[in-house]
This record gives structure tokens, sequence and C-alpha cells, in this order.
């Protein structure tokens, strides 16, 4: 079978492996579609070299069909649609213990600590499966996980039906955000920088704008009556949003750190001692996130599937990479890891 | 009758007043104690012209007697032994409709933005009265304010019996913080520079370490098992301690922001992701806040009255505010306005 793996800074090939036979307690899977994620552009541009073992296959957004069962593996059969929750947690440590296993200190994160879903044939722990329903196809179903970080941090934001909600950086993520936040009720402006994602977000119902051109705090001040925004997602990963993110917000507004951010930047701490206001840290989601995302895609009442502007085969990797990297009309782009 | 007024950076001065009548609704007090806050330092520095007018009587941390009421005002009489919260909010802005009045958008803070307890005679709005309990005497009154600070602090950090808290930075607020969370049941260390105040604080049964000589990250994991705090109130606003708050902490614990920064500076916004932690900005407190610190006053468990090393008198607050500037033996000094 054939599998696509990150050889070294801007160097993914594709080439043949062996199928891993399902262990006890694993599953081995025939990958339909994995998309291509921010962290995985991270992989390739080498900032996770400390982390990522070369050779190594990643991918974690992933749809499949269950091709084989290890032994004590109950609940699946072959055949079944699923999707992969690609978090292996030690259940041992500080973090596992206090019941935020997610965010595991010692976390096989599947796809990057151990390899992922650009390959035909892939062994996860069977623990990490969960069902496409029959009406989600093996497309959209690999939208799953990253709805699911969208799901966790609509959560974590405690976002509320009327609330006036900004998400700072209109990426995959971004507009994931959006969706689930405009669904949770609130009224939702997305702030991004790149044309083609700005028309594609106004394509989906959102008012989005342009920070380079509008100043966000007249603008928010505006829409909310000088109150500020109820809360900001700050997805962009870009200092100026984060020294920004505080002059959006009501007083006791919530900031909800979604981006990555690679070192330390300046964050008006002032700001939030005079306001009130908090900020929450959100990283991937637990079994209740993907739950919710699966069901918000069965349900087929957000266009979801609008975000996918591009389904490459497995020997596309790269240039969906590069893609990605140029930041031009892209948005999600999935791989059809069977072709 | 007589008043200390700031008059401009580094310039206190003590002169002759006319008391002034209680209009409708207001209370005309002989102030007996007034603490000196770090806030006053900050406007001796000069650090808060361009929002005090000057001449201003500064000081708001003040016990009183009621000595004239004006019309309408009932609930108070004459010779009333009383503490002042020091908040006139505008009732009309988001912040105020949005109940929270204590951060109004258009606060007059008395003693800063209006007229302070620094003096003899002080007339304010009869609604920012509490009652000070017979058991408690004036003097000791005085530290209700600041200690309805340490409150607030303690219940927006949602502090729990059991929990491992820092305190980071033991000065008056910090050590009244650290006062108040033992209080609430968690096991507090409070990180200090000044020898002085880390005596003090181990004379108070803390556990005080200084930053310069332990390495806190390293203290803390020890401590915790490696989970890190379950809180951290960083009160020193050094710019060290806020890159540094985020790596003693756990997964999803929380930093509460009491500190003043005056600039923004470096957050590790990735550990905020990373370990999902919480940063919330506390300022003043509300109702409930002066309500618990005159309980707990009351009570006579908590040894608030160790932390006061002097007591001046009017003529005595450029000296208080050059002790605390030079930040030597000292914490919190009083004036005695009476005399």
């Amino acid at each position: 079978m054939r599998a696509a793996y990150y050889a070294g800074k801007g160097d993914v090939r594709v080439g043949e492996c062996v199928p891993l036979a399902p262990g006890p307690g694993q599953v081995q899977l025939r990958v339909a579609n994995c998309g291509i994620c921010g962290t995985d552009l991270h992989i390739y541009h080498g900032n996770m070299d400390h982390r990522v073992k070369m050779p190594q296959v990643i991918g974690h957004e992933t749809s499949a069909v269950v091709e084989a069962l290890g032994d004590g593996v109950t609940g699946f059969a072959k055949g079944d649609r699923v999707t992969v929750m690609p978090l292996d947690a030690c259940n041992n440590c500080p973090a596992c213990r206090a019941g935020h296993s997610h965010i595991c200190q010692n976390l096989n994160f599947i796809g990057i600590d151990v390899p992922g879903g650009f390959q035909a044939r892939w062994t996860v722990p069977a623990h990490t499966l969960l069902a496409v329903p029959a009406g989600v196809s093996l497309e959209h179903g690999a939208l799953i996980e990253p709805i699911a970080v969208a799901c966790h941090d609509v959560r974590m934001g405690e976002v509320k039906p009327g609330e006036f909600a900004m998400v700072l950086g209109g990426g995959p993520i971004g507009a994931l955000v959006a969706l689930v936040a405009r669904e949770a009720g609130a009224q939702v402006v997305v702030s991004e920088i790149n044309p083609f994602r700005l028309r594609l977000l106004e394509s989906l119902g959102f008012e989005a704008v342009n920070p380079l051109e509008t100043d966000l705090v007249k603008f928010v001040n505006a829409r909310t009556g000088d109150a500020g925004a109820d809360v900001v997602f700050e997805v962009s990963g870009a200092a100026p949003a984060a020294l920004q993110m505080t002059d959006l917000l009501r007083t006791r507004g919530r900031v909800v750190m979604v981006a990555v951010f690679a070192k330390p930047v300046p964050v008006n701490l002032h700001r939030f001692f005079w306001r009130e206001l908090r900020l929450i840290g959100a990283r991937v989601y637990e079994r209740e996130d993907f739950a919710r995302a699966i069901a918000l895609l069965e349900s087929g009442t957000v266009p979801f599937e609008k975000l996918i502007t591009g389904v490459y085969p497995l020997d596309g990797l790269q240039q969906g990479l590069q893609e990605m990297e140029q930041g031009g009309a892209v948005m999600k782009i999935l791989i059809d890891c069977a072709s």
C-alpha cells in the first residue's frame, strides 16, 4: 500500500509501505479522506522536528472504513464507516488524573507523535474511533476532526445566544469556529486579510472585515453601543491581533485562545484588569466535542462542506501543502488516500 | 479643618480646608484612619496626572464616624462608625447595564477622580457607606477596603479548599490575598523579593520564597507532583512574573490578574493554549466583597492587623509615601486623619 510521509523540512514523499496488522485493542482502517491541517503545514516547515520522528506518516483529519479488528475489540465491525479522535493519553499524569486526558502531559497525538492518516491502511487504537452516520459522506466525514476543534472552542468560550462574537483569523479553523458559534446563537463577525477567504466567509453569510482596512475597535464599539464584543476567538496567531484582542471586549468579556503562538508576544494585561476580562486557552477537543461535531454535520444545518476547496490524491499532498503555504485561493484541502 | 492633598509629582501638602456640607443623598464623615494604597503611590509619582485634578485630596482606605447627614439619607445616624466603598458608578453605561457597575466605564473612584479620605472631614455619597461592627476598632476598620480587594480576587479566582495557590508579590495586597486564600482553604505560597516582607509573611505562617533565589517552576512542580499550581495571583506587576506565571500552573489552572501593568508585556500565549489555562482579570470589589471583608475582620480568625507597620499623623503622609517608595521595612501604613 502507499503512504505519504514527512521526510524533513519541505520534503513530503509518497512511497510503498507494509500495512501494520492490528494488535490487541487496535483496528486497521482503510483511510478514505484526510484533510490537511495547519499543524501539518507546521510540520512541513520543520517547526516540529523536535517532536516528529522521521520518516513519519502525518495527517489526523480522517474518515475511514474498518478493515480488520485486533483481539478484544468490540463495538465495531469490518466495513463500518468511522472517524478517528487522534488522541492517545497516558491516563496516569496529573492532567489525566484531573480529568483532562485530552491535554495529557504525555499525550501521543496520532499523526504527529505516531503515524497518521495520509496512507491507504492505518492502524489505530480502537478507543479513538467514532462512527460516521449513514447520512454523512466519507468526504465530509474528514471534516469532523476540525469541526470538533471548533465545537471545543465555542464550548470553552461559553457562547450564548444573542452574543456578539469576533473571530480573528478566517482560515479553516476560524471559519469553522464562526459557523459553530453562529449555530450556538451568536452574531459573528470574522476578521481576515486574505481576499479569497473574505469572499468565501461572506458567501457563508458572515460579515467579514479586513483589519488592514477597518479599525476593528471602532467597528466593534459602533456595533455594540460602545460595550464591546462578548467573546473574541483569537485564531490568527498574529502578534498585532494578540495586542488588539483586549480592546475589542466588553467588561468581563472572554478571549478564547485557539491559535498557536510560537513565542511570547506583548499582551495588554492592564486591560484584563481594567475590564475584568478572561482569557481561556482551548486545545483540541474532548469526546463530547466530537459527538457534537458529528451531530452538527449530520443535521445538515451548517454548510461546513463549502470550506472544501480541493480534493487531491495522495501524490498531491505536497502540492496541497504548498498551496496552503502560499495562502491564496485555498481553505480546506482534503487528500483522497485511496487514490 | 486640615487636609492632605496631592499638588503634583512628588508633592503632597497639608493645609487648611473648609469642610463640605453634605448635599442631598450625601453624608459628612469625621475620618478616623486612611491607609496608603499603592495607587496613592502611583499618584504621588505623577503616573495618574491624566486623571487626578490638582490639587486633589487622595486616599480611599478609610474608617470614619458619621458627622452629618444630607437630605434624604436614611439608615445612618450621627456617631455611626463606617467604612467607605469608594466607587461611584454612572449606572448608565454598558458595564453598569450589564451588572458590572464596580467597573463602570465612567467610574468616579472616590479618592482619585474626586476628593478622598486624607482629611479630617469628608463628604461622600451615602450609598458608599458600610457599618464597621462594634468589635472592630476604627484603626482596623481602615483595612476593610484592601481586604475587600483580596476577597474579590479570591472569589474571582474561585479558590477551593485544598487547592495549591501561588501569590506572586507579597506587598500589602499580595499578603491580604494570601490570608484570604488561606482562609478559603487553599495551601498558599508567596513569592516576594523584599527581605522584610518575606519575614513578615513567614511570621504569618506562610511559606515565602524569593524568586531571585528559588526557581519557582521547579519549586511548584516539586510541591505538586509535577502538576502545577491550581491558581496563581499575579500581584507583583513585574514583567518577569508575567512571563513566568503560565509555567507555574496545572492544566486548566487559573491566573488572577490583580497587578496594574503600565504597558503591554510578553505573555506565553502558547502555554494558555497548551494547558488550557485561564487568565481572570480582577479589579476593585463588589458590595459582597466588602461584606465578606467586614465579616472576616469581625471574626478575628485572620491576623490582618499584623500587616500594619506604621500609623502616622496627617503630616506624615509624604513620609509614608517615601517609605513605601523605598520599599524597606514597610507593609501597610495608616494615616490618623484626626491628628
